[in-house]
């Protein structure tokens, strides 16, 4: 369906076909649409500049959350009175598709921001969190991840199609509504594309593939493991940048979520919610963290990379928050304060 | 001279030779001596590992500054009652130099943590800040930082020295007492790294200098100026990652701070801190920052490379952050909410 100001919605339900016919009663203007990219010449890679976003939702009352479902006289972002899982764009996004107006010829360096932001709410319940969904719901959500990915690789000029989580106020969450995004870039990410490079040059140099060869040295060495499954591997990785890092590969390479077996798709979901758990028993209260799921970009790499999850908190003790300074932030050199094998440990405790 | 547990420090002083001969009166025990780089094969980066900064000084009282010169019964990193200019090593490394111990061989893909970390008080005054120093003072610390790149630049295995400052708890600085930090370390920054890398691409396909014409580049744009001296352009960068980020190039390209004429150094002092004090005024209260000065590594690019400085706030808006989430932490992938014309505009205004 379509909100009030044209933007796409999508229900994920778990039974068979609930009547989801309720209209946005909402009065909605579009938001401004202005969104280019500029290309960094120094570090040789894009960056968004997205000015319009500065005026987005900033942790509202729970009253006003937006991600919960509409009730009477209170209408959200879903119109519906309940839902299970629902994807919808995101009303303040840094990239949207290219409408029907021709873009300004753009200065050089620069070019139209498209793509696609999509918000994915979890669950309709606005106080619980992905570590504690039972199961079915999270084959919903990694099902609505699967089918959002293969729709947004189709659009014309997306090169990634990446799906996070940020969850926590102290990293800048501004709706505590569990909920994760999805973003379709127009370029391969910065990220992606030094993994991709490296693992060519380790192609190369040694005829052999460096995300299967990483795996295996971590599983070898066995100091670093938080858990496994016969499909999965969790660990720290050995040169993690963060005080809690946990990496989880699926045994068998793969692209992206779709290209799981179905015993894999449905231990990913179980070991990533056990793993999540984890991060919430480290320090008593729920920690905040970043999960970012690697998919190999739409046209490139997809032979070499794999699918995988980095997740990582900022948080180094109760309390304490790493921050990215001078060194990280000025100079991309990072100094992590907990030894790896350390975290490893104390994750492969809190089971 | 050498702090109680050895470390160095050295005062660097406006009026010649005052006497500085009070011995540190502490009982300090030598910090534990454990810090490692790992090598991250996917980033084709080092990451320093320094498991020992758990413990060290979180926002002290004021009364227990340890930055502040020392006063009768209250004895702090500084033993002198007095002070202008003072470097001394961290008590707390990220990095450190190589002892006479042998480090145990270690596993494949670490080596030691070997470097050097300093801490420059930029003044006695505690309530102070860089961007109002007195002219002279700013020149002591450039000559403090020129000294300190030199000697560093010298240590067996360092390969690049950055000198920085972090400013504000809001982005974690644990000490509110003017100061900033040397990193010597030994391998090039992977920021360094990526640019030299662009740099010499773009020279072998152009035969031209990639900062020359960057700097030329916004020098012509013009719309992106925030202020210039005969030896010196500031302005914010045409692909900003950061709300509110200024790049300081000298007109003529040098490696380093000690590689400026006198006059570039002179006018540096004061554009620096004309700059600094336009961020001070962007919010009606001080900024949190980061201040990066660049310089070439020790072996690598110097005739390639620009100093210069990247200056940058996370404040995006009064009372509002600018988060490192997921697209930036995650993919490197930054979104930026302030249009860079937008931002030079206020910034140039500011004067």
């Amino acid at each position: 369906m379509r909100l009030a100001d044209g933007r796409k919605l999508i229900y994920f339900d778990r039974d068979d076909a609930p009547v989801r016919d309720q209209a946005d009663s909402r009065r909605l203007l579009p938001a401004d649409d202005e969104s280019q990219l500029r290309y960094d010449d120094l570090l040789d890679q894009w960056v968004i500049i997205a000015a319009h976003r500065q005026d987005r939702t900033f942790q509202p009352a729970e009253n006003d959350c937006p991600l919960c479902p509409s009730r009477p006289g209170h209408a959200t972002e879903v119109p519906a009175p309940d839902y299970d899982v629902v994807v919808f764009e995101n009303r303040f996004p840094a990239l949207r598709p290219l409408g029907n107006d021709v873009p300004p010829s753009p200065e050089p360096g620069t070019r139209p921001g498209v793509g696609v932001c999509e918000v994915v709410a979890f669950t309709p319940d606005h106080e619980g969190s992905f570590a504690h969904l039972d199961p079915a719901q999270v084959e919903l959500v990694v099902q609505a991840w699967i089918d959002r990915t293969q729709e947004l690789s189709g659009v014309p000029g997306v090169e990634q199609v990446f799906c996070f989580e940020n969850r926590g106020a102290e990293i800048g969450v501004t709706l505590s509504h569990p909920h994760g995004q999805i973003y379709a870039y127009p370029f391969v990410t910065p990220r992606t594309a030094r993994i991709l490079q490296s693992t060519q040059a380790y192609q190369r140099r040694t005829g052999r593939n460096l995300a299967d060869d990483v795996l295996a040295s971590e599983q070898s060495a066995g100091t670093r493991i938080v858990a496994t499954t016969d499909e999965w591997t969790a660990f720290v990785p050995r040169a993690a940048r963060w005080p809690y890092e946990v990496h989880l590969y699926p045994n068998r390479r793969v692209p992206d979520l779709a290209a799981l077996s179905c015993r894999a798709r449905t231990e990913f979901g179980r070991i990533y919610s056990d793993v999540l758990r984890r991060f919430d028993r480290l320090f008593d209260d729920s920690a905040p963290y970043i999960s970012a799921l690697h998919q190999a970009p739409v046209r490139h790499g997809r032979e070499l990379l794999t699918l995988h999850v980095e997740l990582f908190t900022s948080r180094r003790a109760p309390g304490k928050l790493k921050y990215l300074a001078g060194s990280e932030a000025g100079m991309d050199a990072f100094a992590n304060d907990v030894r790896p094998e350390v975290a490893a440990a104390q994750l492969s405790r809190l089971a």
